[in-house]
């Protein structure tokens, strides 16, 4: 017995009736064509030339309204419109209009439509009393009348069916269904506070933005970027949004339907968003992606090897089925395109070194054997290089005064965000504040961005001892992508103060009145420290680590040291073991030593897979104290050629070229190279079997440019020896 | 391919090892028994006598320790204490004491227990540094030392594992597993404010309750009630908790285990509450009971047939499989046991008029059509008669300060509760005071006690106009049980203030502020106003119906009315249609006029089925106005006779008989009757095919009481066409 086939059955004394949860259908008659009014049949007067109105042709006048929408870049045969202002419909009648003729537009959503859920809506042209939706006729032309109508700022949003009744005689003559009428009401970043809402209130859009070179980068930017690699070797990672193109935003409707969100809760911004945080990844809810932390893609594509949102989310709306695989940029980038489809203001965001901890207090605990080294098995929390996710841009009228504006979201499946894998919107000021005590998961956030790094000494009792804290690791830069360009916005201080100042102490007392628990465990006091540093390293060359000791006091230190480097996932798990070495090294007093250590690309390759992370602790012990400190080295790698050719102008053909010269001294197998690039071309793949060292590929494709503007061809190759070999080009497209 | 067997799979690069979540088990070995140090072996000095210590016997001092904690009714072979307050371990050994033995306490948790998570905890008995519980030698007495242990106020609830460790030469030497030292440890009302934390303040368990009667009744008493019925004719449904039962407490855990709750999370009240408020209900989670409000129960049992949570919560530890079936009252009961049975102050709540709003405003939409009549397929907003859930009393310490105390959780699933199946907890102070910006779920609850029904006419052009609002219907009262008696508690004012006094008004300021939409569009004028009579009714006998027009105006008034009768589901959902009456009266300037109708038990009994309730709606409208009531009528039904007899003592022979005589001139079919009391009898059950008109029937079994104390014995008998006839005899007994 399956319990949700059983579902309606066991509720039907819970419900008048189904609640609506699927807006693309299919749907059965809304209406009757002609539906006769239930009252007594009344007499009415005929039209003055003895012949009821009807209607010949409705034309949604794409051509004036899409700019005025700015929704001219959807790739779809229907008007898009965004909520909170006037759009245009054009109704030829079989005859001018008469003073005494009485019709009506009616926009229908989901199942069962109804007026006390807003999902069918009645906009009238005369003083009869209509839905919430103004009317005003615009101009009136022979049999031609062009009616303005405005959705209100609180539309749910999602695809209308639009329907023309005319009153005529005892009842109701409307238009047949007509899917080329069908309409999709968008949230309204650029809709301002001129809208009079029922408590005689103005009101905006929950999303409106005030600054209109942020919503060109928020809403309307199909191409971006999201920061990779570590704090310091940062690599920049295109990411083909791709929110206009065709099927997309039918595709994120069906997200929502697949969600079984009610119909009614479409218009809130927050009920949105949320779901959509759940909904990104496949868990709890055969959701858009699966996450995969492994090495082991086979059943699905690997999550280094898009290049963009697209394929992954016409896949899902296609086939209903989570699409293999996901990491957290790729949660991240679908989950913007998403947003930014519905016309909510979003943007990706990496925080550098993202403590994920596992019971949600602001302590990532690091445990080390008696001897210094790591301890694997009771080690939980782990430190991400980077983590990857959302901000958007809204109101938050569910909260007190000053929580508005960016908030995260996050869309990778975490384990203690209330339970469940979603996360936020968490108020960012919030965070900053130490403000905790409002929905949703900013305790979670605030950790992620806060937490100490605190090592313990396992002793031989089987007791842990705090020996040392690192309270600047985590959160050490939060990043997004610059306005109009592709160099790193730094905006770790919109979600800290700086460590230490007056402000940081007031949020983190703050944050411990709400219960985040901090560590305050007195540790022995050291007068020893220790660094490790490395250049930067391409992939294949030699690693050379120096370590160095500073002994500040007037004694010698005599000081038993253990490096433990491995090969490192990027959220910081072990994938590999490399070296565990101990040393002794002395270090007078009032001076510092160095030791260095050397690794050989033949002793780390064999060990790498198709990680490009190593992560070296080093521990010092003496007699009486302890230290600690990581270093994390992210390898370089070499990059793909893109050339784009050809007459830069929508829809003239033109070609991109991708080339790549093998660097290394072994083979490259089973290499998948894709291109694609948001309005100029869908994706595209070829397969190299083998890339023998120093041989040369080159690839070419042709494309038609759909859209204007500066636009961009993302590549990239995944192999199974190499992954995320990436290239990008852009040219300007004229009209 | 099965996505959850694929998780640990996928996840290999995100976790050191895999999150614990399983409490119950089973495990391998926890320690070798002897575990070498590691460091270089030491030489110890061995005993004065030449003998290393060892162990010969662990008690864990039931007899004492039971009482002083409160959990002597647990009907467990394991040792349960409450968190934050000493226990006794008695170990002896194989010879006394020498100032250079050196042993320890270990308790474990959970699969990989570890220190740095709570999981692993070790006691120490002298000044070396142990883990956070403390340990103190109570009594040394040759060869036997008595230990007190206290575990923090926030330690871990659950199952532990205890060990004693001896240090011995050059490792550790360790008593062996043994399942009949494993200690359960819970929530602890009772503990007070005496614990340092680490922070050097001092806290309480967060479930500290003051007062002793209220701990009595909220975390000792087995035995409740929950209020039925509608608000002028509330039901008593007496309810076997039975959190002392055999395997319960293992039931309650194994929830936790079934939800993959991490066990680092399990001294957390709130993450505690929130995941019970999820798994209660079968929802998205494979939990303990599956929701069924329709008339075919066929594949389970009625859930008016459970007379309490024994049997649903031994069922699903022991299948894993979701038992059904249950409705609110089901819901609320299994979570008040596994709440007590965790040691946390819990009560049952029963809200009259409570709104089931399915947007999560603050109104309850009816429909009518232009005639008056109701339109079902428009409506979508239920009011359930009545609607049970639970309250926790807990500290609050994630919100401001005010904010704790009682708080509303709800297992029943709901729709709009954050788009999951659980909810809150949400501080009923927060709900009285409009403050909703907190989490959790504070304004779906407070729109259950809050909402405005809004009673809309649907125009022929399918528009809809308010016409009557009636803002005082909802959350009519709020009852739990009185402390030490079956009497209801009215409750409400803890909800909310008095309508539309000062500080009622503020709340609703508050609450629009966050947010939350009220009704405020203009009515039309009206004088005219309708109520509806009607007086108990017994099942089977006739109802007369008054409807009283009461016309304050200086004009007469001719009214046409519509009287709508339904046979209703407990949720308000219409079961099947009764009678649609349309009548005109004429009332009188300054006068009142009333209309009787009467529906015969001939009329309505073909329609009942097992529903008990019918819903009445009268719409009155005349030119320019229009009233309309609503009224609930609950029929009633005779009772089981139960009498106790035999000597009120632990453990002697006691008999339980049931007695019932058929008033019916129909015959009762397929019966069946259960009867069960805490601490005396567990469930029994007898079935009869049928039961003619007058017949009688008499079941006797025989019982061993249990515990002491006042205690009872409920009965109740579901026919295939009666429901829900209950009846319960109490007895004190004595040691």
């Amino acid at each position: 017995m399956s319990l949700s086939k059983e579902k309606s059955h066991h509720h039907k004394g819970r419900y008048n009736g189904k609640v609506p949860t699927s807006n693309l259908g299919p749907f059965i008659g809304d209406f009757r064509e002609f539906e006769a009014f239930s009252d007594a049949p009344t007499a009415r007067a005929s039209a003055p030339d003895g012949t009821y109105l009807s209607v010949q042709m409705v034309d949604t006048c794409q051509q004036i309204n899409k700019p005025q929408h700015k929704t001219a870049s959807y790739h779809t045969p229907n008007l898009v419109v965004r909520r909170g202002q006037e759009f245009l419909v054009r109704v030829t009648f079989n005859r001018p209009l008469a003073q005494s003729d009485d019709f009506q537009l009616e926009f229908l959503i989901g199942e069962n439509p109804s007026g006390s859920r807003s999902s069918l809506v009645v906009v009238t042209f005369n003083s009869r009393l209509g839905g919430p939706w103004s009317g005003r006729i615009v101009e009136s032309q022979g049999v031609t009348v062009t009616l303005g109508i405005t959705p209100t700022p609180d539309a749910i949003v999602g695809k209308f069916r639009t329907y023309v009744a005319i009153v005529a005689g005892t009842g109701m003559q409307r238009t047949g269904r007509d899917a080329a009428t069908d309409l999709y009401v968008l949230f309204n970043a650029w809709c301002k506070g001129d809208f009079q809402g029922e408590r005689g209130k103005l009101f905006n859009d929950a999303v409106f933005l005030p600054n209109e070179a942020e919503r060109n980068e928020y809403v309307l930017n199909d191409h971006g970027v999201m920061y990779q690699g570590s704090f310091d070797a940062v690599t920049t990672h295109d990411w083909v949004y791709g929110q206009f193109e065709r099927g997309i935003l039918d595709a994120c409707i069906y997200i929502l339907d697949a969600s079984q969100m009610p119909i009614s809760d479409r218009g809130n911004i927050i009920k949105v968003i949320r779901m959509g945080s759940a909904m990104i990844n496949s868990k709890d809810d055969n959701g858009v992606c699966v996450g995969n932390w492994s090495d082991d893609y086979s059943m699905g594509r690997s999550p280094t090897s898009w290049t963009g949102s697209v394929q992954i989310l016409l896949q899902y709306a296609k086939t209903g089925v989570p699409v293999c695989y996901a990491q957290c940029w790729v949660f991240a980038g679908v989950f913007n395109t998403f947003l930014r489809a519905l016309g909510i203001p979003a943007r990706t965001i990496t925080n550098f070194f993202s403590a994920h901890d596992n019971n949600g207090d602001l302590t990532t605990a690091i445990i080390r054997l008696p001897d210094g080294s790591p301890d694997d098995s009771n080690t939980m929390d782990s430190i991400w290089n980077y983590h990857c996710w959302n901000e958007v841009f809204i109101r938050r009228a569910d909260l007190p005064p000053g929580l508005g504006g960016w908030q995260v979201v996050d869309a990778t499946p975490q384990e203690t965000s209330d339970g469940y894998y979603r996360c936020g919107p968490a108020s960012i000021i919030g965070i900053k504040e130490g403000l905790l005590c409002h929905p949703f998961d900013s305790g979670f956030v605030f950790a992620e961005v806060n937490s100490d790094v605190v090592f313990n000494k396992l002793d031989r009792y089987g007791t842990l001892t705090p020996y040392w804290v690192e309270t600047d690791y985590i959160g050490k830069a939060v990043y997004t992508k610059s306005l109009g360009s592709n160099s790193p916005n730094n905006i770790t201080q919109n979600y800290k103060y700086l460590k230490g100042s007056e402000e940081d102490n007031r949020t983190m007392a703050r944050a411990e009145a709400y219960d985040i628990e901090r560590h305050h465990s007195e540790l022995p006091e050291t007068t020893l420290s220790v660094i490790i540093t490395v250049g930067q390293v391409n992939l294949g060359q030699d690693v050379n680590l120096q370590v160095d000791f500073h002994n500040p006091s007037d004694v010698p230190k005599t000081i038993q040291a253990n490096l433990a480097g491995s090969v490192i996932f990027y959220t910081g798990v072990r994938a590999s073991h490399l070296i565990n070495h101990n040393f002794t090294i002395t270090v007078p007093a009032n001076q510092m030593k160095s030791a260095m250590v050397k690794i050989t690309a033949d002793e780390y390759m064999p060990y790498l897979g198709t990680q490009r992370c190593m992560h070296f602790v080093v521990t010092g012990q003496t007699e009486d104290e302890s230290v600690s400190t990581i270093k994390v080295l992210h390898l370089q790698i070499p990059t793909l050629t893109v050339t784009l050719s050809g007459l830069p102008r929508v829809q003239h053909q033109m070609f991109a070229n991708v080339t790549f010269t093998n660097p290394f001294n072994f083979a490259l197998k089973a290499c998948r190279l894709v291109m694609e690039g948001a309005g100029l071309m869908s994706e595209k793949t070829h397969l190299y079997g083998v890339i023998e060292p120093q041989a040369s590929i080159s690839w070419t494709e042709s494309f038609n440019p759909r859209l204007e503007g500066k636009r961009c061809i993302v590549a990239v190759m995944d192999c199974s020896n190499l992954c995320q070999v990436r290239g990008v080009a852009c040219v300007d497209i004229t009209p």
